[in-house]
């Protein structure tokens, strides 16, 4: 990684503006004090465990929109995934990521990786892997938490009828391989990135990769029984909109570190106040997709929808992570805001189409991240739409066909769905042994 | 701002000891280096974003406090509550509250304002607006959590009988105008400030505005049907405490960015430690209210009563925010001990008054707000009592009149209440179409 | 204060390498600078909150996990337990930890203490009690919370039997006494530190002594009615896995300040790197402890166990809590995952000597708080298996004899277990008179 990271910063710093390098390995910072280090490490630590918070948030989101009878095993999901995706991000992941100053098949085959390595304990000036920069625990810290994210998303959509150690497996392929390859591409300094592409936090690397996956899963694995119905589409209530709620409140807490950190430095008054600009601009735009979502299911359906204005704050933030500082506030505000009326749209049309998004992450993560990778072009005069567009065809293209060649393997041999009867009895039962609310009766 | 906010300040310097600066614009601090003002912006972002996690902490606290069949309408007043004050203090107020060097009538007249400027993408040190001080950004977002908050004290109170449409655009006048209009009286440098008015984290300029325009709205809106019957009060409890415990204690943490933050600077070491005073102050005095709460009701009622004791750490934490700096250790658990006294008999006290206040937001905010305005003069010696005492009426008549307005305005256009029959069926199925949870069946 | 931890300082700079100045009073960094002080403060106060919050995860995971009947004492007891130990720990126990020297009889009969005292408002360089290292209200703050962590451990494994009142004093002498007491052996530059004992952030000296104080409460308390039947365990499903899962995802992320904050310095190079190691690591472990315990179920059971799962996580981060920052990745993962199959196996064996703990408490945070103080000697070079063994062995005592004591005088007294009656019909009606969930009826 260090060697790898440093071509990367210098490449890095003769093909790009300064104002293009969020989230790339290595920001063109002045390497002359002991305070730029540690302030920038700082914000990884402080960003990162931010974004961590995170997957809490999907774990109560997700546990809120299912049914009282798959909430256990939502849960299982959601801190299995998480702990996984550590351990693969460390053991694969985060070196298939970086190594890569630029892509090439020979990058892949002749780059030496192995395990993520710290710095040495009580590291000195001379020590540090990137001194002037950061300390390298806290960008991987940081990194892995993005990788997670990914994987967070998808268990929402196939909730409710998909097994667990085939979602498990299908996890560590994601972190292990196909999260950090297509992440190297922007982040690693690979082709996107030479290409010009712009994509700050991540609406395309992060929230389109988890939703692509989520997307092919739900194809792949068919939706839930009884929910589509003589051409109707069967409501499924969530068991519990107040962990909804808290699980969105938690997400966009999380999203200031996801956005902010993506500033990757803060040890400069220019990057300070730069990390000011996005915080700012990450907390309008959730507030212009809530809003936005509110207006419109009050308009279309005369009572407003709490989960709708729940996925439209989540769209908001998805929105605004492409380019979380160059827009004013008003631009954020907007930005998020047509995201959320991007849900309000997406959710029925997804039922249409008989995909079952259990909790509307295809909506928020793939469709509004689209939105956003595009929006990037009306606030960045560095950015291309021909880029940005071709970026969010590439990265598609490779995560439908990598996610759709792993759900195909899983399931011709393991199988990915639960038998019929476990699905009506919940996977709680069937496949836990074990209720989230043993003591309440169902209605 | 940029400018009126430097006016602001140098008023400020001459005016007032810098001890007395906190919330104000501006606090007099030595511009010599980018440390001081990446740590100030720092101490800002991190303040920022733990006030905004309280407004997780009030949606769950509210949550957990209403009924079931009201639960989802709560949680949909409190997402939408926020994201409306983060536009509406973006387009009106943040300009409203800070171009006043003083207060006048021509002062609002004449001062050019409109939305909410940040500095420039990557703004270096001479186009920084406040270098030396902090980043516009940082600022904003930080005051922005302290508008928004005011709100969320409202929504609590008149829970479980006010439609969803008129609070909210309640919530629209208090956060574009009456907030911003009464704070710049204090913190933007007007005739309170100028008088010598002290409420360093806003007792009074936060809590207990939100506390006078719940306790307006309440009188106005009337008492939920059957609380009072026969001269009794009938106990309609909360539908779930955990949810009530987590909220407080989510609110508890996010203080420590309220006052903490609210110190306004800790880029040099007389600011640092006086932060670490403050988080110090402020756990202890949330402890004394908590444990005065569980002592009298043991003593008064023979059985603790947890949602006092929630209730009591809420008290002493607003007791202390207007001055958590000054007292020592002992001197905040007293402090903060009062505040839960005081909730412990404010509360059966309204309720003589068949003032019907859903979650005890009164006591909290504006009774134990008003007691730690005047509990200032106990611990600075800055402090006046009768400024003070003047500086609460001002306030408090001022919001009485502009809510009562407002409230008055609604009720006799769009109506404020719901049906008799949407309220015993309950403002979910009524207004939303959606129970929070409909899987488990009413005792 | 002052004096002491001064001196303190100087005995721990001659004795010790500074790798093992982890949580003792004061480190030895330069003292050259003012960003230092500021930077190390804001260690302690991030730190602290992080770890305030974890007051918040106890209080969900062990509401989650006991009986519907029983919730609202639950939380009663956490929110009391911790503000009491806020108090006591002020009044008596910061002055008990860090006066000390040295361990001796005379140092605890001479020692001149009494309440915290902070520094003053708006402290200069020449009067901060340790310019060049950190503001002691910072140290207050961030101490304070590791004291309460240990009484948070007690009140799960006594859940559901235990009196309010009783559980209360034996809170307010763990924390006043018992718990600073054997923390100044180490902590304070005590005797244990003397010998040599290495333990980072506590896995002994907070964890175990929670244990320990745990398990001695539950054989002196007896096990709840109906759990060991006919040589029987009786399964006593917890009412509410959602809130047991958020629980632990708020300690996993506490735990980066429990562990990271222990660095108890970040203002150089070398201690912000060190604080990245350790977050990483500490991360890593409690992947490693719940990836473990959920093969180890499905492996043993054929089902995952969630409730395993969790406490797994937990396990991990008690195991690496002695010594997060020499391992490597790798090794803080199996160092954590062993943690896991602790918990797996620990908490039947429990069961089958009849030992009630209703959380899990005990294998989490003594078994595997014994199992994290072993496992320095695998990382860190100056550790000696002797002299871990012996730390293991005087602090168990120390707790066992002193909690014993208590606990017996409890019994003696007021007594401390609940009416058969009041047991059966649940603490909520019997103690609190008041329900959690009032309106669900009850399976």
């Amino acid at each position: 990684m260090k060697l790898a990271s440093k071509i990367g910063l210098a490449s890095a710093l003769v093909a790009l503006p300064s104002l293009a390098l969020a989230q790339d390995a290595t920001p063109g910072v002045d390497a002359s004090s002991d305070s730029i280090f540690i302030l920038n490490s700082l914000l990884f630590l402080v960003g990162g465990f931010l974004v961590f918070w995170m997957a809490a948030g999907f774990a109560m989101l997700e546990a809120g929109l299912v049914r009282g009878k798959n909430v256990t095993m939502q849960l299982t999901k959601n801190i299995a995934l998480f702990s996984l995706a550590a351990i693969f991000y460390y053991l694969i992941g985060y070196n298939l990521m970086y190594p890569l100053g630029t892509w090439s098949v020979d990058g892949v085959l002749s780059g030496v990786w192995g395990p993520g390595v710290l710095e040495d304990v009580g590291v000195g000036r001379d020590g540090a892997d990137d001194y002037g920069y950061a300390s390298t625990g806290s960008d991987f810290f940081f990194q892995l938490m993005f990788c997670a994210t990914t994987a967070s998303i998808v268990s929402g959509t196939l909730a409710e009828r998909i097994k667990l150690w085939p979602f498990l497996i299908f996890t560590i392929v994601l972190t292990a391989i196909i999260y950090p390859l297509q992440a190297s591409w922007k982040w690693g300094g690979g082709f996107l990135d030479e290409a010009g592409f712009l994509d700050f936090a991540g609406s395309t690397v992060v929230h389109s990769v988890g939703g692509w996956a989520a997307l092919t899963g739900a194809i792949i694995l068919g939706p839930r029984i009884g929910k589509y119905k003589d051409g109707k589409t069967i409501p499924m209530p969530g068991s519990n909109l107040t962990l909804a709620t808290l699980g969105t409140f938690i997400l966009w807490l999380g999203w200031f570190g996801f956005n902010g950190g993506s500033q990757l430095a803060m040890g400069t008054v220019g990057d300070v106040a730069d990390v000011s600009r996005i915080f700012a601009n990450t907390n309008t735009a959730a507030a212009g997709g809530a809003i936005a979502a509110l207006l419109l299911t009050q308009f279309m359906y005369k009572k407003p929808d709490l989960t709708m204005v729940l996925n439209g704050a989540l769209a908001g933030l998805v929105s605004i992570t492409a380019e979380p500082l160059t827009p004013t506030l008003g631009g954020a505000t907007l930005i998020g805001a047509v995201g959320g009326v991007i849900v309000v749209f997406a959710v029925p049309m997804l039922d249409k189409l008989k995909i079952d998004d259990v909790v509307g992450a295809i909506p928020v993560h793939l469709v509004a991240g689209i939105w956003g990778t595009i929006a990037v072009v009306f606030t960045n005069g560095d950015a291309s739409l021909g880029t940005q567009l071709y970026s969010i065809v590439v990265v598609g293209l490779f995560t439908i066909v990598t996610s759709g060649v792993v759900w195909f393997i899983l399931k011709a041999t393991m199988g990915i769905r639960v038998t019929e009867e476990d699905e009506i009895n919940g996977l709680d039962m069937a496949e836990l042994g074990m209720e989230a609310y043993p003591e309440f009766s169902k209605g």
